[in-house]
């Protein structure tokens, strides 16, 4: 994705600062110890964009502790931003990559993972940069206890294809799938921005949940 | 569905009787013994229809014994002429419904069995009926041996989605599944009537298979 800078970047970051964690050593395993100060379960979005979803959804859950990552910067601050106007005080945001998530989180840290509207990366020789690829699979494990889930939805038909597979394969249980959320009588659905405009357009959700048992 | 009576319908079916089981007592255990003379693998289709998918098939699997359950007879006299018209050997048929399969069928009698384009049954009231109701799916653990097989596949994707949950909450592995079996990459694909008409129309086929471990 190529993208504007935007203006003032660093400085509007900087005003983040509480939110947004840059500092991470030796911070895995003490999420709740040393920033929510709180012994609340925590969930992970993967990719967070402008923070929509995460923003509602923490206000929807106070009793819950989120973690947003959003590796691009540009993106992040409309989160950060939206999170720190709105006087959220259960998320915390990271620009890290996924693939950090072990250095980032200790096993059974994390007892929720959700992925959003995920880069479909199309093309085979790609699959492996895709978040339901058993090697991501497999990262997710190890950070979510037994019972944990990962929570995932997406317009592309062949990304949400090949996940259904990916998750089969590696053992894990799926539930609640839907091939058209919007349709299917799906109850507290929380919209992305890019799904709100994405649905207007009549195009069919997919989602589904799996349980690493 | 409401069908006009077939001329000669009776006299049709009798002519056919080689291929069409109608005394089906004692049969139970005893279909490779009595009526295919062989020890082959024997594979089941529950609502073959005209027969195009099941005498395809089973031209391609010499290897395999197949039986197909139709239980409008005015629908399997297409699928039991067909048969007779090309010497198909390796096919029986049957009118019984789906739901006496544990009376005609033995455990790990039957190795596979195919669901194509079943009837969606779409109002809540009447999940009961859906051939992937977890009712019939105890039916189908019944007669499939440990690895045995249901190989699923329709146009619906309300049905689609409600079996996808159906065979997940039951505990079944799912594997090779396709949101859009024509554009998949999938080989081997023996079309169904209904498929080949639906599919020139540009509408997905859904397919999947799943596991009894």
């Amino acid at each position: 994705m190529r993208m504007h800078p935007k203006k003032h970047l660093t400085e509007r970051l900087q005003r983040c600062e509480g939110l947004y964690i840059t500092q991470t050593e030796g911070l895995c395993g003490q999420w709740n110890s040393r920033i929510f100060q709180n012994q609340n379960p925590i969930h992970i979005e993967i990719g967070c964009g402008k923070g929509k979803f995460i923003t509602e959804t923490a206000k929807q859950h106070p009793e819950i502790n989120y973690i947003a990552f959003e590796k691009y910067k540009n993106v992040l601050i409309a989160a950060l931003e939206k999170t720190q106007a709105e006087c959220i005080t259960n998320i915390r945001f990271l620009s890290d990559d996924a693939a950090d998530l072990l250095s980032l989180i200790a096993p059974g840290e994390c007892e929720r993972i959700y992925l959003n509207f995920s880069d479909p990366w199309p093309k085979s020789r790609h699959a492996k940069r895709r978040l339901t690829h058993p090697n991501f699979l497999t990262l997710y494990q190890s950070v979510l206890p037994r019972g944990g889930a990962v929570y995932f939805k997406t317009d592309n038909r062949g990304l949400f294809e090949y996940s259904l597979n990916s998750f089969s394969d590696f053992g894990l249980r799926l539930h609640n799938i839907s091939l058209d959320l919007h349709n299917s009588g799906f109850e507290g659905n929380v919209e992305t921005e890019y799904e709100l405009q994405f649905s207007q357009q009549g195009f069919p959700i997919y989602r589904c949940e799996v349980f690493f048992d």
